[in-house]
């Protein structure tokens, strides 16, 4: 058999994205499958089930994270890996994550089915608590595993209501005893939706993904003084709400000053005591700069810091800035396999950078690693609507195939 | 007896204060007794053994407001009426209404201890959730009084949880038997602390309150699209949480374009889905814009109404503004009795307005009404460091006294 005749089955593949987006699934039609939670165990389930269905090995870790493992001809090679993650936003889609798992199962069943024997082993994981929003940081069990995080200290980070990452791991049955960054991997690739406009932009089919954008995320704290809305005359007022608000605006220009690349989101508020006719005392929010050039995010990062001083001293309210996570921009040293694939496939394909973070940008860290995009429709995700049609994923996962077998080698 | 002779007891005052405070105690020294809670109830209870022990007898109202009658000498008169409220914010004082109802029970212990007959009966009343945190709107048991609100639909008016009035009162057993608005009254009085810094500033005991400021309360939601905080392009965006900081930023505006009385007020946001990496696609918060004038705060009113249309055409979202609420300016005709007890006891005092909404400011509608204002701690109020004297609460206390007995006579 030619290896170019080699595919994967879409519709099975697709079968199985639309199985998996039934547990916590919403509404209107995305999911609500949170880090750690029982419908994270019934989905990790359902994965640990297809994955020895085709003959595979389950280990997991003590950070939670799921490796399945296909043995190759020459078991002392390091394995060649695939994965992604499970777990949702609180209003996400069916594919963010999803679908790079799902591809690793169809790679698995695709090589089980045609009886293919690869030369290095390959492997399909499940990384812990990649969106971060359950429990912060995010992308946190693959940054635990190349030694970015530290385990304990993961473990002991806790959602809002208190919980700790260890406490949930071992409520749904999946704190293993597998020492962390022990397995013998010597590569690494992810499919994923590329959560963006630009492929349907451009009409391709596939992203190269050369870099990962780096990120910065911040805790912002405005603390003011709780007075009454309708007897406070505005000059004395301290208004936490109100100067977190020009912050929040001004993060739009610090973007607009970074053109074409600079990012600039608040996706968290909390505002306290937060009652109508109380000027709020304290406001706590989140702040995410992204650039996929370091100099430039520094330079985000800057104006971001100076603004936040100067509202302090203007309003005299006290803002606390904690800058707790700096994530620098990746390179991806495996993406040529991803465009060799794409070409010997045919499929149409652009370079593209990664906007979000995934956990491929980790496990760059420590091996050659490549991702794969896929066109979302409308460019959105971490959204309910979120959609990649089937011929978009099979295409994916073909290439992902064919990136994984150029490193694997199969066994003629 | 000379009448103004006859003096509460500032220390005995000072001591109600400071026992009620301790029903929903803070640890920074304010009170958490949000209306119609079990806190709430214990400290109706007190308010009811307080008047029972000098001899009053106690209605409650289908509304669950609370009547405390002292008979006069003719009972066909209209009673004095005095009253304010016991529930507080959720991070509020010991003061704001607790010193209005805590005061007539004062002046009913003065009377009964000194065994002081009145022409016209003597009532202290307390009002259901005046403050609006826990239900909306605020004002609710005076409103409900007056006619401004309807019963039924106020029953059926529910907390964040979903818990209405009604089931609210019947479940601390408050839910009372008498018909709305069936009591005789020909004056009401309600004594408070001002709120604000004016007195203060002014080195003033007594505020004399000629006029309630108007007030407008709008619920506004802003509708975007949830999207990937990493992957979507600033110009592709539609944030409902950067379109509600213009809007909040510029609320401000409207205020100092109306000085030196316009006050606007952002104290309460909820963002959706509230992810730290999703751009919110919903956001809904309050906004409060107040002036002593009608036609001032109309004009207020028009420029917070073109602004949130002119965000939703250039920021391509959906802003809904829920003007909810209008409280008209109010006229004080019975404060020339507050006037002239001040004068008579030698306190110093000033004409000022009323910042805030007040029960009394309700009951305008009905009955000649007036209000004692007195200072407080740099202005402070809906905050747990709320402060008035003892010396100060006595004053205030004194005045009402007089006022009262000016309308009521004492019988010689």
């Amino acid at each position: 058999m030619n290896n170019n005749e080699l595919l994967v089955s879409g519709e099975r593949l697709w079968q199985s994205l639309m199985e998996m987006g039934k547990i916590g699934a919403t509404e209107k039609g995305g999911c609500n499958r949170l880090a750690l939670t029982q419908l994270d165990k019934q989905a990790r389930d359902l994965f640990c089930q297809w994955c020895e269905a085709v003959g595979c090995t389950i280990s997991v870790d003590k950070m939670g994270n799921i490796f399945a493992r296909r043995e190759g001809l020459d078991n002392s090679l390091g394995a060649v890996c695939t994965g992604s993650h499970l777990d949702t936003q609180p209003t996400g889609g069916k594919f963010d994550g999803v679908f790079g798992v799902l591809s690793g199962v169809e790679v698995l069943r695709t090589l089980h089915d045609l009886n293919i024997q690869t030369r290095a082993p390959i492997e399909v994981s499940v990384w812990t608590n990649e969106e971060g929003s359950r429990f912060q940081p995010a992308m946190q069990g693959s940054g635990v595993y190349v030694g970015r995080f530290n385990l304990e200290e993961e473990w002991a980070k806790t959602d809002v209501d208190g919980h700790t990452v260890k406490q949930a791991l071992e409520d749904i049955g999946y704190l293993g005893d597998q020492e962390i960054g022990s397995r013998h991997i010597q590569a690494f690739f992810e499919a994923h939706i590329e959560q963006g406009p630009i492929l349907e932009d451009e009409d391709k089919q596939i992203g190269v993904v050369r870099l990962g954008q780096g990120i910065r995320w911040y805790n912002v704290t405005v603390t003011g003084r709780e007075s009454h809305a309708g007897s406070t005359p505005m000059h004395l007022r301290a208004d936490a709400l109100a100067s977190a608000a020009n912050i929040i605006a001004y993060i739009e220009d610090i973007a607009q000053a970074h053109k074409p690349n600079g990012l600039a989101t608040t996706g968290f508020m909390q505002v306290y005591p937060n009652s109508r006719n109380t000027i709020p005392g304290t406001v706590t929010f989140s702040v995410d700069l992204r650039n996929p050039d370091a100099e430039v995010l520094a330079s985000m990062d800057q104006m971001f810091n100076e603004y936040c001083e100067q509202i302090a001293t203007q309003r005299q309210v006290n803002v606390e800035v904690d800058h707790f996570w700096y994530f620098a921009p990746v390179t991806f040293s495996a993406s040529d396999n991803v465009k060799v694939a794409a070409q010997k496939l045919g499929y149409s394909h652009m370079d593209i950078f990664a906007g979000a973070g995934h956990d491929a940008c980790y496990m760059a860290d420590i091996v050659p690693s490549g991702m794969v995009f896929t066109p979302c429709k409308d460019g959105i995700s971490h959204n309910e609507i979120e959609f990649t049609t089937p011929e978009q994923c099979e295409a994916g996962c073909n290439v992902l195939l064919h990136a994984m077998l150029e490193v694997a080698e199969v066994v003629e």
